[in-house]
């Protein structure tokens, strides 16, 4: 079968002699259809402690697929079915650490994700994923919006952890994919005032289609000010970092209100300077959250099937499999700000 | 009457003809007796919003008392007496900001503390205090005890804003007044290990008296590791700065298990180097703290009359309000490891 491989830096190859993956007892093997856009890839040395595997593997993990095939010992608690078109929550987990024991599987120690770490991928052609983690669409939500569900999950599990209550106000800071979909979570959450703070055109433009009520341009305005201004002279309850750079955090901080909480959804690059007493001042959290659990899936999945979701914007290009090393990549890089999602066709 | 007032940088006198201050009628008077060792001094041009008081302002914001006068309005709910031994909670707060409103005074726009920020002191012969800020004191609890109440308070309302439970493990950066406290207030609550992480030998013994199980000298073994070791290979559920240095917060980040909270009480000096990632891989909370609100006082008076909290100890020296300026700040910076909590006799 053909599969999007990562062979090291730049060395993006659709190998076309890969084995069919064999459906292990408690798995579900998906035919694959759609794939959106793509640091966990483990070098050639040193294996996934968990999958075992190395470069060349498989990339894609926000995917959804076509049931072909249930192993011999699932539970299959859902009902499962031939056929059925579901989404993928890619997670490699132990099942065994400290944090896995304790339901946290998205700290385990040996964390990863099915597309990156081995375990196979979504620019495939099948793919094999262990049943607790194969979601089921509900009948009005169609495979390319399945494709958006991982990384919704992302933003829908940082606004879950977050304190945030109906008819309270967030700040949200980058809207970039993930911050376009914490909006949206914030939204069907029933966020009050959904501020955004972004600095490119069509980025603040797509955050005003899905749900922002304001947008700061912080070269223009005094985001802390704004903030206070447009939240009872207090500012937002929450701020959801999908940006992580210095400012963005110091921001952020400085924002929200007196016991506010800062959820941090973004992998931080280097080290940054950080002033402790902007929390100090006025008792606020910092949290990091990462990936997502099960129950976000679930929780996504049933705001898709609702409506109170509608992510369908985000898919800003289609291309096919066999064009992806040239023309998904490019586009990503080239039209940066232009795109959000694009969804890779990985049919014949 | 005396009053031990700041006039300036490194100029700190007794002054010995300021009038009396006469009780408000919401207020408590109270006849000071003792009261321990002491950057929220207004200077001149710009007096406290809510005091309106500048420089010279008295000194001391730790102290205990006696009641000799009640104002004429005072509800005194809990049954105040004239000759009752009391201490005060030296929050100084506007009442109508939001925070305020919300029950957050610790977070008040313009929170001062009597003692430093106008409305008298402790290092004085007398001091007004609002009401709701008098607590009657055990007859079991003496007046220099009385004097600790204020930086157990501190300490208390860190634990409190943890999540900590019963049985669960801690780790205390640093050994100073507040972490000394700290210590003090997780063995109250039942922590099961209490890792002190600690330089100086004089504070090292100190933590062991009060209750530490764990003292880790970060020259000599790695804090992270250790910490992994003594707790299930997981490493403790809270971490509590009280000594706000760069390698305290990136150890405390890294030491705390999956899900773990860091609680800063350090008022920070200037920025550091920060990695959020170190928050992010495991999902860690990172909470500011400040001061403390009514019920941390309730609770540590309480734990006190029960003998739940036994902090004798802290008070390594007694000197008389006449000799403070001479001796008891120069003991402070000269035996800076060997002195916990000078008391100072405001007795004539």
């Amino acid at each position: 079968m053909r599969a999007l491989r990562y062979h090291g830096v730049k060395d993006l190859r659709v190998d076309y002699d890969i084995p069919e993956p064999t459906c292990g007892e408690h798995q579900i093997k998906i035919k694959l259809h759609e794939y959106s856009s793509p640091t966990f890839i483990p070098l050639k040395d040193s294996p996934h402690p968990v999958t075992k595997e190395s470069m060349p593997v498989t990339i894609g993990h926000e995917f959804s697929g076509e049931v072909v095939e249930i192993g011999s010992k699932a539970k299959n608690p859902s009902g499962l079915k031939v056929g059925d078109k579901v989404a993928a929550q890619p997670t490699v987990c132990c099942h065994s650490c400290g944090p896995c024991k304790e339901g946290y599987i998205n700290c385990c120690d040996h964390a990863g994700f099915v597309g990156l770490s081995g375990g196979g991928g979504g620019m495939s052609d099948y793919v094999c994923i262990d049943e607790q983690f194969v979601y089921k669409l509900p009948d009005n939500v169609p495979l390319d919006i399945g494709a958006l569900v991982e990384p919704l999950a992302v933003a829908w599990h940082g606004v879950n952890q977050s304190p945030l209550k109906e008819g309270q106000s967030a700040l949200v800071m980058g809207a970039g994919p993930i911050g376009l979909g914490v909006i949206q979570c914030l939204k069907a959450r029933g966020a009050k005032d959904i501020i955004v703070v972004e600095l490119a055109k069509e980025r603040q433009n797509f955050a005003q289609q899905f749900g922002a009520t304001h947008i700061i341009d912080p070269r223009y305005e005094d985001v802390v000010k704004r903030c206070k201004e447009i939240c009872d002279g207090q500012g937002p309850h929450v701020a959801l970092d999908a940006a992580g750079v210095a400012a963005t955090l110091k921001s952020a901080a400085l924002a929200v209100r007196a016991r506010g909480t800062i959820v941090n959804l973004a992998i931080w690059e280097k080290e940054v300077p950080f002033q402790p007493n902007t929390l100090v001042f006025g008792e606020k959290k910092y949290l990091g959250v990462l990936g997502y659990v099960n129950e976000d899936f679930e929780g996504v999945i049933k705001a898709l099937g609702e409506k109170r979701l509608q992510p369908e914007k985000m898919i800003t290009r289609k291309i096919h499999i066999d064009r992806v090393a040239e023309d998904g990549f490019r586009a990503l890089i080239e039209e940066k700000d232009k795109q959000v999602k694009i969804l890779v066709d990985c049919r014949a």
